[in-house]
């Protein structure tokens, strides 16, 4: 009945849904947000208090909409973590226009669009969490991701300025950057030859974003970085 | 008639000006690339081998055609210095998506779209410039510039990316770091009581603007600051 | 029998007290390593299974002897705290070259003696971890705090090196940076008009020091910062 | 007579040489100070105006004698270029604690007591440049550089306090980010198969060491980095 609602944007089958799963098995109520509805229905099978919206990131109509819809049916946002967005592979020769402001939608605009309508809640309460999942390109500039690159640069911009501006209110905004390659189907997959170590297991990830939440206030973490052990960085 | 060609994008009565000017004293051809023709047509009577074009950095059609008739009526562009885009105040509650949008479009993705336009002819000559004109916002991301400094820093990490891509080809990219008030009427009046010291001179960022553009390929930097020797930082 | 060590260094009122509070009751055996061997005394009336060790950061034969006798008395090290050396104030005409010294000796020196003399019982464990207490200064360079930041420079490069060469071994490192003022009595006497929120509660600390040491080896943080929700930043 | 004084400390075949020629071919008159005199002597004997200085930049008790003699011989100094310490290799395995201590000393305590002797005639004269020679490890902490990687991020961060401290009086204090392997018969013996377009030239990195100290008060740069066109960076 009181328990606190936390929403995932972006639940695939790798971190989204691991960090919903974390937040569910610590007790929150879970609104899952993806395109992919089909996917999260069965999600919301499995788990107590949980249901799906589907939420595509890029458009701006999507946040009043669907965040409406879950302060109706799951009460006001406590935790918002931010997952959409995939990696997008390619150079300046490879990318056009449109994949450039792809990317940013998603990963920058997108986040702007959704931290709006979930603060005004958070602000009357005093309390609140925004955790943005970034990645390695979020702070190294790679040739061949000219537009991801681009885009996670301009999220973590924006999540440093909004977690400077909304602190001092009690909500508390971080990042997350993700050094490494998931362990997925797909990923092993791609990587038949790697060794379980190189790997980031999205649940191991899930308990760094869950702890970000319960920081006490005196002492906020903005960034926080996540790699495998055996990583060469 | 060999005088290498040097087009500015975003050339008002500060920094612009400067660079054009700096270029132009150096033997460059100048194109002035501005939505403010009024203002650029006065340049062209002062300086030699200078042309006026009317330039929409956020209008995605406007570089084929503006570059292409630089191309017939100057040459190809050795140096492409990307000015465009103006500081914008405002935390993420006084800001719109849509002011959000705009700062990204005239930092980021207009960079994106004159650099694929001028491309082609740098790598076919194995050589050229692309100087970037960034800000603190590009690496420090206050609360009170949520657009601007979310679009400096996708402005960044694009340089960078295309840098390490073009680089090898010859192609030297570049990012000025400018860290402090430009000296201009506009900003003397909003800050009356600073002294001298305390403002950056559009002709001296347009020394290192240009010294970068000079440097041999064996050293060539991507990054660089500058301030006056007063500030506090 | 079976309780891990946690060693920590640098045991003062404020945060190494803290930390080695929290990791007694998550059920390590506690050793306090510090200069003032009569305070460390008091702690270990109250808390089970701590010892205290009078130790030197910046006296390089200190590790081998104490952390000797440490293996002896309470079993080999398992978490390892560097919280040694305390902020030091003043610009390039207030420190002396011995200052410059002595920041660096305690900060990076001390820090690379302690490292190699636990180093070779983690890696036959293949697991262990080593948490580096830095500060603001490990990554902003004021003007007043000359000899202070370059020693936390210093010290973060060293740690950051040893995280990259020992990761693939099993042992964790990791560098949280301290971004504000400790509530402590003698801070508070300093400040006494700051509200409550102005300061980062030792305690607070030490639930993300203790975090970085339980996560698990596929999601690794190397460094995270930590500030009051009200720090201006 | 009038001639400006231009001091340059760590001379060898490479940088040192190369940034000094430089100066004297601007119209500096020069002082050369290393631990190798010989050399030192045959370039005396090539330019005008030039001194050559026995010079250990890790004894403390050098920069007074030494900088006295300059001062009687040439005049006070107007730029000085700290070139000393060469790159070490070594993970925390490979370096021995006198190793790290030797490190820092030349590449930090060193330039402190050198900046310290200089800065007074700087400071009376309300002018003077004070170029740092840092590397790629003074921003990349590498497993391989241990010693090295924290002894030039201990003198970054103290050139950045510097110069914040002293800009306000006059004094620029800047640093170049060397990234990449300098041309040098030892690194072209060491990379027989690299192409020249891989190396660094001294003679290029040379003149942006030059730039820096031209710069005009209103627009000077801290940091700078130089690596060759061709570097994967």
């Amino acid at each position: 009945m009181s328990k606190p609602v936390c929403a995932v944007i972006g639940v695939g089958p790798g971190n989204g849904t691991a960090i919903a799963r974390k937040f569910s098995s610590e007790g929150y109520k879970i609104a899952l947000l993806s395109r992919n509805e089909d996917y999260l229905n069965r999600l919301t099978h499995e788990w107590a208090d949980t249901r799906a919206y589907a939420y595509d990131a890029s458009d701006m109509t999507a946040p009043e909409k669907v965040f409406g819809k879950i302060k109706r049916e799951l009460g006001p946002v406590d935790v918002l973590v931010y997952n959409a967005g995939a990696g997008l592979f390619g150079s300046i020769d490879e990318i056009k226009l449109s994949d450039f402001e792809g990317a940013w939608r998603i990963n920058a605009l997108g986040l702007l669009a959704a931290v709006k309508t979930v603060l005004p809640d958070m602000r009357a309460a005093g309390t609140g969490n925004i955790v943005v999942i970034g990645a390695t390109a979020s702070v190294k500039h790679g040739a061949n991701f000219t537009a991801f690159t681009s885009a996670k640069a301009a999220q973590r911009a924006l999540a440093q300025s909004i977690a400077k501006h909304v602190g001092p209110e009690g909500v508390h905004v971080s990042l997350v950057i993700i050094d490494g390659v998931i362990d997925l189907p797909r990923t092993r997959e791609t990587l038949p030859d790697r060794a379980d170590d190189f790997f980031l297991k999205p649940e191991d990830i899930a308990q760094s974003v869950f702890f970000l939440t319960q920081q006490p206030k005196s002492a906020w973490t903005f960034e926080l970085d996540v790699r495998p052990f055996g990583e060469k960085w």
